[in-house]
Order: structure tokens, then C-alpha cells, then sequence
């Protein structure tokens, strides 16, 4: 079976790797529909992670269940199902609190840049749909599976809603979907922070009502100008860094939600800072399992569509250029075809 | 007029202090029924704040009204009111919403550890009682100014309730009064940290069910087996130092509340460690103000006793035996008459 692996900090290689087979009798094994490149991909492959040793890449995915273990009661071979990055029974104390990605008993799932894939605790982690959807649906499918969930999550961490304006900090996929997320949500103004023409464009077209060029305090006090002075009332952090983070603090107004979901990168807060900043914080990875089935709703019958986030569509061995384009920012997130 | 100064760290004094007078016609003058020190106060009394000149201290407050200026509508001589540490127009966008605290005009008020104050913007900051309450009333009334609704809006942020188990970190009078008001807000599980007996007994007489006298990772593992291995829904932090902060957070299950309102002190929190505790946090100062009127009931109808956080009762002249014996935790509260 083919996979992506990534031996070192820019080495992405497509190479032979063991089929995955069914460990516990919980497991599924699946066959990708479609896999793709996560910004989180990017930080290993720019060495901001440590690499230890070859990694099989990808945490993204759709496809058809080939197998399933003894105890899987739920989820059957010939269904298209969606799963999240972090596999979780659902039963659980936390999963039921709508948190299954802190599940007491998750595993990460790794290695869905390739042909199959194994997913542990089938039945609490995969999503199927009404039946095998047409194939113009397959990247919205994908993008739900990650970046759609991780932006809705951002969303309603952030409390976006009727009567509440939202600010998005962050052009990458996650943030345009975090826009279309509010959006759904029914906020009425939704305001971008991008700087890149295409982004903007993709921004516009998801809900976004205003567009910010400006970083930093400049961004800052353009988005309290454009909310009356106080800030807005929610505000979806998307990037994970210390600008990011601190230009998402102060663009929201006392009182006002953060929604985190770029995983944090040499970030740190001054407690006295968020102390007075009166700001409710939230965020972490997204417990997109939750959201799974309402999303897939939405996408089943048209009624949005995230797949736009792929601007670019390879076939599964040409993986190292989809890194070097999402890298080099050349593509918002790349496709992979198995 | 007298009042209590801090000329240096450890050095307070009561001297006469120019008598407050009105200065904005939005301004109300009270005569003080009684004065407390807060823990907050300890901070520059032990020089962990910078003292820059003699502070006038004090900012917990209720008394009668003596003088109202041309514009104050609502709030009349005579009437007995309480109010907090920051004034507020409760009016802008941000009182509304509750956060009366970081009010677009807000003014910090100081100086109430005397006979007479200055409170601006009175119609907005000021609560009248419904009559002059007697008089073993007052030490409760004088709770609500600060510690009472602090403790509230740490209860409040950290969304205690019922079906939901609560810790407090903390057993000064506002974590002690974090206990009371988890218990009004409907928790039937408060886990209080605390290793001072009386401080345990009184957590206890307010509504803890549990104590933990373990601090740090062990107080934390002690919190989890208190909660069915996960943490608490709710845990309130009443401290302000790293410790306690990270005591709180690793004390909440993944998709649990943390409240903080310990003004934070030299406290940095890390991002990744945040991120993947799946923790909401929401803390500052208290809108102490929000709660005036509900909290000004339940005294009123003596269905709570917060005034028992005073355990020692001395003349304004003995201020500086207060801040000793709060200083060097002989007092949890110590409340003065002037």
C-alpha cells in the first residue's frame, strides 16, 4: 500500500508501506475516498516539531470501510464514512459532555495520506453518510473530517450567533471555514483578517461581511472600529502563534469569547493581561466527532460547501508538491487522490 | 476626615485625609457604616505591588448617602447603599452585557477605609437596600461590595450549578464565599482546598461537601478521585499566583470551567498545556455590580450570612492590627469601624 511519510523536515516521500489490518476488535479498516494536508502537517514539515524517525502523514480522511473487527456494531463494510483526527468510544463521561477529543480512552489517528487507513473505536469515531455520495461531495466530506469541524468548533467556542459580531484571526482553511461556520451559526457581521486576495475572495463568498488587511494593533483597532469601538463579540483564534493569539485577545471586547483552535505554538499569556482583558477563553482540538453528523447534514444536501478550501487536487504520489504549495502558501489546502 | 494610608510596604496609617466633596454632578458622597481590608490589599501592604507615594486604601464599601450631585437621578440622601471597586455608568454596551467591571467609563473607586467617600457615576454604581438594615445585617451587605460578588462571578464564569461538581482553590474570603454561592447557584458536590481548620469549618458551614488539604498535582489527583477520575466541572480559582492557576485548570475535566478572579500576579500560562486542557476559561475583575440587586435580596431576607467571612471586628483606628492579622492569616476578613 502506498503512503506519504515524512522522513525529516521537508522530506515528504510516497513509498510501500504495510497494509493496516484489524488490530482490536474494535478497529476498521478503510479505504480512502480522498486524504489531504493539514496546516497542522506543516509544522513537523517545517521542522517548528521535532521529527523523530519516518512518519506516516495525514489525519484527514474519507472512504469506504473495507473491514470491520468482531465488536463493531454499528458501522458496516461497503459504507462511506468520516472520522476525526482523534478516535473516541463516545460513551465516555468527557465524549458525552460533546468533548471526545480529550475521550478517556482516544487514540490519535495518523497515516491517512495513503490507501487505507485502520481507525480505532469504529463505532465512536466514523460517521456515515445517507448512502455514497456523488463525487463533487467527497471534498466537502474531507473537509469536515478536520478543518470544517475544526472551524465550527472555533465557532461555537467563540459563541458566534444572532446579534453577535464575529472576527476571524486567520486566512488559512481553518479560518475561512471558521467564517462559514459563524455564518451557519447566524451572526450577521463576520469579519476577516487576510491579507491575500484569493483568501479574501473565498472569505467573501463563505459569510464574511468585512475584510481586514491590517496585523497586529493595527488590526486590532481596525476591528474595534468596525464594531462600535468595544471589539466583537467573538473572535476565532486560527493560527496558533503569539501574534495570532494576542491579536485575537484584544480584538475581542470584554465580555467577549475567544475561539482557539490553532494548535499553539510558543505561545504565552500574561495572566494580568487576560486578567483585564475580561475575555472568555476556549479552544483546544476540536471535538469534531460532535459536529459530524450535523455537518454531514449540511453537505448531503447541498446546503454548503467547504470543499472550496481545495484549491489544489493531486493524485496521492505527488504529496511532496501539495507540502511545498500549502508551504510556500502557493495553495490554501491541498487534495490528495489515493 | 480619617481614613487608612499606605506610606511604604507594612506601613499603614490613619491620619486625617481632606474630606470628599462632590466633584462631577454625577457624584454621590457616603458615609461609611463600616470598611474592610481585602486580600487584594495585601499585595502592595507586602510590597508585591509597587507603592508609589501614600495610598488612600480601601475599596469595599456601603454606608449611607450623605450628598448626591445636580445630574444623580435615582440615588438620594438617606438611603443605604452598597457599591463596588469600579464605578460604572451601566449604560454603555458593556454594562449591558453584564460587565459593568470594564464599563467604557468606569473609575476605579479608593479610599474607602475611612469615614466618608466619593463614589462617581452613583446612579450606575450605587444598589440602595430597601430600608437602613439593621445592624448585624451590615457585615453582609459590606461582603457584597466585593468579596460575596467576586466570589459570585468566579461561581458564575466557572458556571457551577446543578449536576455539576465545583472546586475551589482557594479559602480567603472570596474562595470561602465561592463556596456559598456554588451552593446557591444549585452544586450539590463543592470540594473546597484547604488546610486551615477554620477556614475548612466555615467552607463547610457555607455548603462544601469535601475538603482537599492537598495542594498542586496532589491536590489536583485528590480532586480527580472526588469527581469519578476526571476533575470537576467547575473550579473557581481565588488566589491569583501560577500555583493556584494551575491547580485550578488541572483540576477541571476537558470541557470543563475554570473561574479565575485572584488578581493575577506574575502568572504565565502556556499555551500548548492550555490548548490541550480543553478548558474554557473566563475570569477578571468581578461585575460585581450585575449581582448587587439579587445578592442585596438574599441578605435582606437573610437567606445567606456572607458577613461570617469577617472574623474580627476593630476601629478604623486599628487598621493597621487588620492588615496584620489578615497579612499574617490570624484573620480571614477583617471588617472597621469608623
Amino acid at each position: 500500500m502506498r503512503g506519504a511519510v515524512l522522513h525529516a523536515p521537508g522530506d515528504i516521500r510516497v513509498e510501500e508501506r504495510e497494509v493496516p489490518r484489524i488490530v482490536a476488535p474494535t478497529d476498521a479498516v478503510i479505504r480512502l475516498s480522498a486524504a489531504c494536508v493539514c496546516g497542522s502537517d506543516l509544522w513537523p514539515y517545517r521542522g517548528v516539531e521535532a521529527v523523530d524517525g519516518p512518519v506516516a502523514m495525514g489525519h484527514e480522511y474519507v472512504g469506504i470501510v473495507e473491514e470491520v473487527g468482531d465488536e463493531v456494531k454499528t458501522i458496516k463494510p461497503g459504507q462511506f464514512v468520516i472520522g476525526s483526527f482523534f478516535a473516541s468510544d463516545n460513551t465516555c463521561g468527557i465524549c458525552g459532555a460533546g468533548y471526545q477529543s480529550l475521550c478517556v480512552h482516544r487514540e490519535l489517528v495518523g497515516g491517512a495520506q495513503a490507501e487505507l487507513l485502520r481507525v480505532p473505536l469504529a463505532d465512536g469515531t466514523l460517521v456515515a453518510t445517507p448512502g455514497v455520495p456523488a463525487d463533487d461531495l467527497i471534498p466537502s466530506f474531507l473537509a469536515a473530517s478536520d478543518v470544517l469541524g475544526t472551524g465550527w468548533f472555533g465557532a461555537v467556542a467563540a459563541q458566534a450567533g444572532p446579534g453577535r459580531t464575529v472576527a476571524v484571526v486567520g486566512d488559512g482553511a481553518v479560518g475561512l471555514l471558521a467564517v462559514l461556520a459563524a455564518r451557519q451559526l447566524g451572526a450577521e457581521q463576520i469579519i476577516a483578517m487576510s491579507r491575500h486576495a484569493p483568501r479574501q475572495k473565498l472569505a467573501r463568498e463563505f459569510g464574511a461581511t468585512d475584510i481586514v488587511t491590517e496585523r497586529g494593533d493595527a488590526g486590532i483597532a481596525r476591528v474595534k472600529e468596525l464594531t462600535g469601538g468595544l471589539g466583537a463579540h467573538s473572535v476565532i483564534e486560527a493560527v496558533g502563534t503569539q501574534e495570532s493569539m494576542l491579536q485575537a485577545i484584544g480584538s475581542t471586547r470584554p465580555g467577549g469569547h475567544v475561539g482557539y483552535v490553532g494548535v499553539a505554538h510558543d505561545v504565552t499569556l500574561d495572566g494580568q493581561e487576560l486578567f483585564f482583558s475580561h475575555v472568555h477563553l476556549h479552544g483546544g482540538p476540536a471535538p469534531v466527532r460532535q459536529y459530524l453528523p450535523q455537518l454531514i447534514d449540511l453537505i448531503w444536501n447541498r446546503r454548503i460547501n467547504p470543499g472550496k478550501v481545495f484549491d489544489l487536487d493531486l493524485p496521492l504520489d505527488k504529496a511532496a508538491e501539495a507540502y511545498r504549495a500549502m508551504d510556500e502558501r502557493r495553495a490554501i489546502k491541498a487534495l490528495l487522490r489515493p
